[in-house]
């Protein structure tokens, strides 16, 4: 078992390591660059993580651990209608891009195009991870139609895929024209179009 | 001005890099490994490109003039209604993505994610190809806004930015789930609830 000062650094190591990777990419940044900007001493990495695959795994469990918390927040608040619960959970994300000047992007996203063919260990996590959101997703919609919140006929779970599809590809898009017009553009695709 | 030798072997630099760096990414794929793959002498990059920026500034150029050349053909083809001409365009995609195994997705979706924040260039001329495209789309949209093609409300160039976003988030689903299911549901979105 890990001393707390060690479970400390090791925690100082991914914090600092997923934010750099936010920013720069996986194969961008370098492992010297993570210790050097967390001020941790050289050859350290090795006791913590096995290689830079392992260290890119904790990675994507951290940003999933994170991203399970603001949704279980959101999600339980059983006093707002689901489909408002849908709307809110995206604009907590929508407020991260603009206090990111909409640079950056999603973290995973952005891993899943850089790293999925590279790593089948990554884009297994990944894959995982997406699709335990996406079970959650097709809950909330499942409880919108109970409600007659919902009524066109619609597939809770092809619903639930077409907004984090579509989620994706508006952050794409946020990164690539600096505004946040895309995800303006899919809040009114999913929330005027398809989820009434 | 350049020989016809000297431009053929830019060209086999070029179309041999935007290949390893669809697979690999920009960052990920080293000047030495393009030219070993292309068997160009070492030294030479630096007589075609200044800079492994400029290349990448090249090779995005390479893919637009690709796909322009695709929608031209399709898009002029007409004796299609014009939604058919909108769905056979992403079906072209999709059979290049099938033939990839749902491995590599979109080489300029990828240089967004990857690019967009470390080389302003790369992103502005990625900016200004895909508002190209989404030009051409809006166009097909009126055109089937005019015939009467298209009953619902809708706005041709807010639409052809939903075809655009909803594709790029759904050849990140196929790559990340090794699964054309995420292009299929992007078709049924857009092809059986939007554009009717």
């Amino acid at each position: 078992m890990q001393s707390k000062t060690s479970a400390n650094t090791r925690q100082r190591i991914l914090e600092t390591g997923a934010r750099l990777i936010h920013k720069k990419g996986f194969n961008h940044t370098g492992i010297k660059e993570i210790l050097d900007a967390c001020d941790v001493p050289k050859g350290s990495f090795y006791f913590y993580f096995k290689s830079k695959e392992e260290f890119g795994l904790a990675v994507i469990d951290f940003h999933f651990e994170q991203f399970g918390a603001i949704s279980r927040t959101i999600f339980d608040e059983l006093t707002m209608p689901p489909i408002a619960r849908l709307r809110a959970y995206f604009e907590t994300f929508l407020e991260g891009i603009k206090a990111h000047q909409c640079e950056m992007g999603c973290p995973l996203g952005n891993l899943v195009l850089e790293m999925s063919d590279l790593s089948p260990a990554m884009r297994e996590k990944l894959q995982s991870g997406f699709t335990s959101m996406e079970h959650r997703l097709t809950h909330i919609i499942q409880q919108a139609i109970d409600r007659g919140d919902i009524t066109r006929a619609i597939d809770p779970n092809q619903t639930a895929q077409w907004l984090m599809s579509g989620w994706q590809g508006a952050v794409l898009y946020t990164k690539l024209t600096r505004s946040t017009a895309p995800i303006e553009a899919f809040f009114d695709l999913m929330f005027k179009e398809i989820l009434v």
